[in-house]
């Protein structure tokens, strides 16, 4: 018995289920975070909002409110679902910038912590160990982790600029029997892409006569910088209601507050509500009282305008950056439409896994490299990597970029 | 296609997971409950704390105060346990109540969405399709479901009294290889009952003897009317570490908050730690920090005796007016050391599970029957109910008992 094994005790590493032990494990992307904490580095990392764009002091005042004015807030909540206020809210919103199918009610939203718990649940609702989840290629780690967690066999569904790949759809759909499609289709997570309209129309088409579902998970909604997004799958597909809708007010309010949703088809909607009680019931009802009170009393569309003015800044900056330093060493990168994120591309052959350790180590300059978006076995992403603005003020981008490109060229 | 179908859109149901379609499903405790809103009725039904034992304006402080000078609650915390401080707290108080072994640190306290979480968390962890778990009978209907989400095979070791028989968990543990025994050990839910010292270290013996762990659920312990509750399993396992052991703030502080812990074994903590990420990252931050700042200027030990004042106050008048109703009509019922519940045995043949849908039409007071607390396919349960004190101010509980001995020789 070695060392740590006998200061285990009880062999709990041995009793771990299948489900701890072989199908979940830390990130790459976590390695990267903590070695940039590590060595004080500048990270182009963490796809994270700007702490400098958090409304403290209006939420701090609804907070306060909450807690003076709703004495709903300290028992259990009858409903798992959580507070219908602002589940109205959600919905009317979502109804007003056309994101909303006709059939959904307010009833048909979930309050869940953060975007993450909405993709659990989902997962739980819809995955049994063998079964097939379609992803886009490359896409976002946790998802995938969650997936498989449930015992998803995940696949690799093609994208390219324009996101998602029809015709590469088709392709895997016939191949296996999927039970859905999991896509961010705006300003994607990790590559920026945003799918157009003409594609998401023959992508449902695809899903329509595979009798696949749709999980659709779009965080990045409001941060667009060139115009709106294209119409939400959700909205697209209708009286069909193959799709399940995921969203978040981390990117638009905060992380902290961990506040998320879901629109759940009625279909699914028990099913969601017995999970949710196994899951630990309702979600703290003060901070989404908190939440409601903040939104009523402010206008979320110039919200949302001031964000856009201040990211699009920061793509500005980066995108810059990147044409001055990365392109002469024939790095490639893309434009993304909103989000957080721009895609780079090295030179063939360069393992950028190898070289983010590389880079954060020699340059103090943290990326997350294109391997942690992809599935394993994937021939991708060893020369891709993906650059985040979110958090990088535009008078340490050029620095950032600088100590990038020094880095790329001692690796090679 | 029936008409609901046809409104379903896109056939949900038929894809649901095996989890989601058969082995969830909504309790009977939801349906009496719904009942008594439904009939305005009295309630010994619900198991919650009081209302008016919330710290209200205690919490709301603290929760400014949080606001007010905490900095680090608006972004992402990168300890998906939670917050180090509270953390410290509850390893402090537990090794000061005695119910702390040696090797436990704050680093193996994890924060969950009430106690209910940290279940599905070690369920997951734990729990294979066609594992064997071993719960007392009768148990906790919200953690049987979550055991049995997970694909557990559930199997009832009879209790008495004196909670938990020694010699029935022998017999059953010899007859199959189970992953661990569930058991919530003082004033327990439903049955109030309390297992003795002697009867935990023979307990963690049998256990020992048959490789097994055990998850103690401890959230009323604070709640004890007759002195202090035995040493908890984790204490007297000591460096053997088999316990694991889940605890709440709902019954001491408010269950709004939405805030219970485990105590995590180191070889569990990795696994648990990807979990939690699967299930949505850390819980909100503020909440935390505005349970320690309530801690923190408080004394918690005072708060505990005003608590123990009051519900002592009401299971004695509970056991007066069940002694006055209850015992002529041959209706046995247990005197609980503590916590909410009050177990009570009616005569032999009686159907509660029809009896408590007619007694909350009937005459509006509302009980939960025993066949809530027991597993499909047992013999129990038929003639007990829950008898619940904690909402029940004392001057409503002879009104109350004198509807439910009206119900019952109406029903007979």
């Amino acid at each position: 018995m070695d060392k740590r094994r006998e200061a285990d005790g009880f062999a709990f590493r041995e009793q771990l289920s299948t489900m701890a032990r072989e199908r979940v494990g830390l990130s790459e992307i976590g390695e990267i975070v903590s070695l940039a904490a590590k060595y004080r580095a500048l990270s182009f990392g963490a796809g994270e909002p700007s702490a400098d764009m958090f409304p403290k002091d209006d939420i701090r005042e609804a907070m306060a409110r909450a807690f003076r004015e709703n004495d709903d807030i300290w028992g259990y909540h009858p409903d798992e679902f959580g507070l219908m206020e602002l589940r109205e809210w959600i919905a009317s919103r979502m109804r007003q910038d056309g994101m909303a199918p006709d059939w959904m009610r307010p009833e048909n939203v979930i309050i869940t912590n953060g975007g993450g718990e909405a993709m659990n649940l989902i997962a739980e609702a819809l995955v049994d160990p063998g079964s097939m989840v379609l992803v886009e290629s490359p896409t976002y780690t946790e998802s995938l982790l969650t997936f498989r967690k449930q015992g998803a066999v995940c696949l690799p569904v093609p994208s390219d600029d324009d996101g998602l790949i029809p015709e590469e759809l088709a392709r895997v759909a016939s191949s296996r029997r999927a039970r859905f499609l999991y896509t961010i289709p705006n300003f994607q997570n990790p590559s920026g892409r945003t799918t157009p309209l003409d594609r998401r129309v023959k992508i449902l088409e695809i899903l329509r006569d595979h009798g696949m579902a749709l999980v659709e998970d779009d965080p990045y909604h409001y941060l667009s910088y060139d115009g709106e997004p294209p119409a939400s799958y959700l909205k697209l597909a209708g009286d069909d209601k193959r799709v399940i809708h995921c969203n978040s007010f981390s990117k638009t309010i905060t992380p902290g507050l961990r506040c998320g949703w879901a629109v759940i088809p009625p279909a699914m909607s028990e099913a969601i509500s017995c999970l949710r009680i196994c899951a630990g019931l309702g979600r703290p009802l003060v901070i989404q009282r908190g939440i409601i009170n903040y939104l009523g009393g402010m206008d979320f569309s110039k919200r949302v305008s001031v964000l856009r003015d201040e990211y699009r800044k920061r793509r500005g900056a980066m995108l810059e950056a990147a044409a001055r330093y990365l392109a002469p060493l024939g790095i490639k990168t893309n434009r993304p439409g909103g989000g957080f994120f721009i895609w780079a591309e090295a030179m063939p052959g360069v393992n950028t896994r190898e070289f983010a350790h590389f880079a954060v180590r020699e340059e103090h300059i943290a990326i997350i490299p294109g391997t942690a978006f992809y599935l394993k076995g994937e021939k991708d992403g060893f020369s891709s990597f993906r650059l985040s603005y979110s958090k990088v003020p535009t008078d340490s981008v050029d620095e950032g970029m600088k100590r990038l490109a020094r880095a790329f060229q001692t690796f090679a």
